[in-house]
């Protein structure tokens, strides 16, 4: 038995209606992206935002959070149930220190400025965003306060999305990633071996063709479909899980450049598998989940960027692609390899190559730094955002669109998220040389050999979902937290040598 | 404003997150039975269960029973907030009767029973599904009994499906159907005039050709796909609502018989539209759904029988069934409406016609009085379902699947939902009746002009939602309850003239 304490499954017994709740919200968040009708949207509003205003109510009942507190004071609870009160007591922590007018005003300020950030973008006008963005930002700074932070404001919000990251870490990481990163950069595209484009990038697909696809890809991923996994079609990519045998992914079909909704397929793959291999015996509990941002996008960059775009497994799914996309037939397996592997600076953060995309994460953290610590003024924003990306890229904006008003993120208010995704590909480089003790990886892949990939993340990452924090989990697993040597050795063996 | 008096609408706040629960339980039962992966209902199960007694707890608080109680004394209560504390204290009545030992017994014992159910009757095995259908009829009348009855203890279960029917109307009109039924059949049968069988019954045909036929018919009935609703495939055709503006529907391509799947999305139609229907105000409040099983079978059973199975619909669609199934093109508009009107008597329900249909029916609820009345016992129902199947049809089982197996109803422990089935049919002529007042039913459908019979059905029934119980609706709306009358005419002017 992995719970036996009693305390614990005390809690764990009035958990389950809270995990019900979240799986209802996930039920309801899938069919939002994919299925429902248009309108049906005012019915969902109303009933999420009861939902969550009820659980909030069921994590701060006083018997809950009395239980809670009297576990954490238990002296003998083992590894899964020590992570049961970890994550509880966050958890509580977090929505006890927000004031009920701050959280119903970052969601007004935040519903009202998705809408306006659309309208903004598609008008190319800043102005018009900058109010909301002001606010969202001044809420935040707010937030930060009351929940607690060290060093910087930063500190808490990053803690939020990753747990335990505090801003000396990103900026460690991120000093230590930068000139090797421009180094990197300048040497890749002077040496010209791996092009800036690519005629297949212009070439159109027919989606059902493509679906067939990425199916088979599934399927040598022994990806449950149908059993305990979907593929479903959405504007945006996604994976979501209903619980440890419930794991969906979506993809979508832009008809033109096939590597994209491929690669969309593969990093959600990653993250869906991270949910499959949880230990089912965690299963209705606060840790039967992925543990944080970083540690998910770990495991979706690794199978996007390791796996996926690789040499040896371009030659194990060529067969597969000759097979479906007639216009293959023109093209070498090394061709198509080149094709995955583009590099080229350039101006919009969701289209990078793997060599190019940190950079877009670092301009960012470093603006909601300096935001957060009102250093600068949204009204600096743009002329700072072009300056970095010339200094960063060697490019710049011509619009708003393209430059301040191109990601989604601070509009929803989620400040602090953007290091993580630096985290996953820091992680998934440093995954590659762990794993690379026990298995020859590209040639498990050139042989299709997945399963001896999944269960090696199984056993160091994956069954334990949030047993451990996440400094302590890659400790455990790869014997150090996040790295970024790894990262900038990975990608210069790949497109140097 | 529809809501005025403050008492209720403190009772509508508080009522936000029952609603909230059960539409994510409508998600949630929609997903299950639509896209779910396999394994997901382990999941799902956990989820649901915690949430129905999530539900029953919201709904038993003693805050919520005293405000309703409250608001039940009030005088001055207008038609819609009457009907909100109506629909309330009937479940609070029903909830607090039913003791929690009998409802998880029930449960548990339905759960089961449907398992083996499903077994028996592909086994063919009386005896291997008799202990769970006796216990179920005993707990059933324990649960009547706790509930309470006046005269038949199947009162307190009809009242569950058809709130205010009692066994003396159920006796009252299957009494008047009956023998008025018989004659028909007979009569019918003999004349010869609509056949027995017909060869398009044998043919093959796409379902995707056919799921474009299904959706041009829906555009034709301006059902809104995509905007408030969906049409998707399961297993058994099903409506369900999210809310007054996400209503969807299933139907299923057998791929062969093409007028089965295109009567079951017309029969579907028919329910979802009551729900569109209704007035938005209502939204989010225990009024805002259809009011009773029969009620709503009436306006499902409108729309496949008076509507679609006419000669007027017949010619109408017979165009976008020659554009789109081939094998049409060789039958004339005439052969269709015979092909889509064959009668004869037969052994299963789901496949019966709408002469011989309402047998099926009088044949269950005479055998549901009659064991919850203990009069007979379990081991005599497949004699007694033999020869009154030859009393009413003249036809007898050879098996037991088709037969007392053939059902899944008493196995889920719906006891006293058969009789709403022929309520509705009864309806549906009733409707025809008064409608005739106003619209020429066949000229307009002939026409296409079918949003003014919608708006009749809309001012007269949908709009209500749940505001009177069914008797006082029906009065308001035609004059009369329930009246088995207007059926026999409404068969012998179309079978027999």
């Amino acid at each position: 038995m992995v719970f036996e304490n009693p305390l614990i499954k005390e809690i764990l017994e009035k958990y389950r209606l809270i995990w019900a709740i979240g799986h209802a919200s996930s039920v309801m968040g899938w069919d939002s992206e994919t299925y429902m009708p248009t309108e049906g949207v005012k019915d969902r509003a109303v009933a999420r935002a009861e939902l969550s205003l009820l659980h909030q109510q069921l994590i701060l009942k006083p018997e809950f959070v009395e239980l809670v507190e009297k576990a954490g004071q238990q002296e003998d609870l083992n590894d899964y149930e020590k992570g049961v009160v970890r994550v509880l007591q966050r958890e509580i922590k977090i929505m006890k220190a927000l004031p009920p007018w701050l959280v119903a005003e970052l969601s007004k300020t935040t519903q009202e400025a998705m809408v306006v950030w659309r309208e903004a973008k598609s008008r190319n006008d800043f102005n018009m965003f900058k109010p909301y963005l002001a606010k969202i930002f001044d809420l935040s700074r707010k937030a930060a306060d009351y929940i607690g932070w060290e060093k910087h404001p930063y500190d808490a919000l990053l803690d939020m999305y990753e747990e335990g990251l505090r801003t000396k870490d990103v900026v460690n990481l991120f000093d230590g990633l930068k000139p090797s990163l421009k180094q990197l950069i300048v040497k890749v595209t002077s040496a010209g071996k791996y092009p800036r484009e690519h005629e297949l990038e212009k070439i159109a697909y027919e989606p059902s063709k493509m679906e067939i696809v990425n199916k088979k890809i599934l399927e040598f991923f022994k990806f449950p479909l149908g059993k305990r996994a979907r593929l479903d079609v959405s504007a945006h990519p996604f994976t979501i899980d209903m619980g440890i045998h419930d794991v969906r992914i979506t993809t979508r079909y832009e008809g033109v450049d096939f590597k994209r909704t491929m690669f969309s397929v593969i990093h959600e793959f990653g993250h869906a598998l991270y949910q499959l291999q949880i230990d089912p015996a965690l299963s209705y509990t606060p840790i039967g989940s992925g543990v944080s941002l970083g540690v998910h996008e770990g495991q979706s960059r690794f199978w996007e960027n390791i796996v996926g775009r690789s040499k040896s497994f371009t030659e194990f799914i060529y067969p597969v692609l000759k097979e479906n996309l007639e216009f293959v037939r023109k093209y070498t397996p090394e061709d198509i390899y080149y094709y995955f592997n583009t590099v080229r600076p350039s101006l919009i953060r969701v289209d990078a190559d793997e060599v190019t995309y940190n950079m877009h994460i670092l301009l960012r953290a470093e603006l909601e730094m300096l935001m957060l610590n009102n250093e600068i003024k949204v009204d600096d924003l743009p002329e700072l955002w072009s300056c970095k990306m010339d200094e960063l890229l060697g490019v710049k904006p011509k619009t708003y669109a393209e430059g301040v008003l191109q990601d989604i993120h601070w509009s929803m208010g989620s400040i602090g998220y953007f290091p993580t995704y630096t985290l996953g590909n820091l992680l998934s480089a440093q995954m590659r040389y762990a794993m690379s003790k026990d298995i020859r990886l590209e040639e498990a892949v050139g042989n299709g050999e997945f399963d001896r990939i999944q269960e090696w993340q199984k056993e160091r990452i994956h069954k334990w979902g949030a047993t451990y924090p996440p400094k302590q989990l890659l400790e455990k697993a790869l014997g150090e937290s996040y790295n970024s040597e790894y990262l900038v050795k990975y990608l210069s063996e790949k497109y140097l040598s």
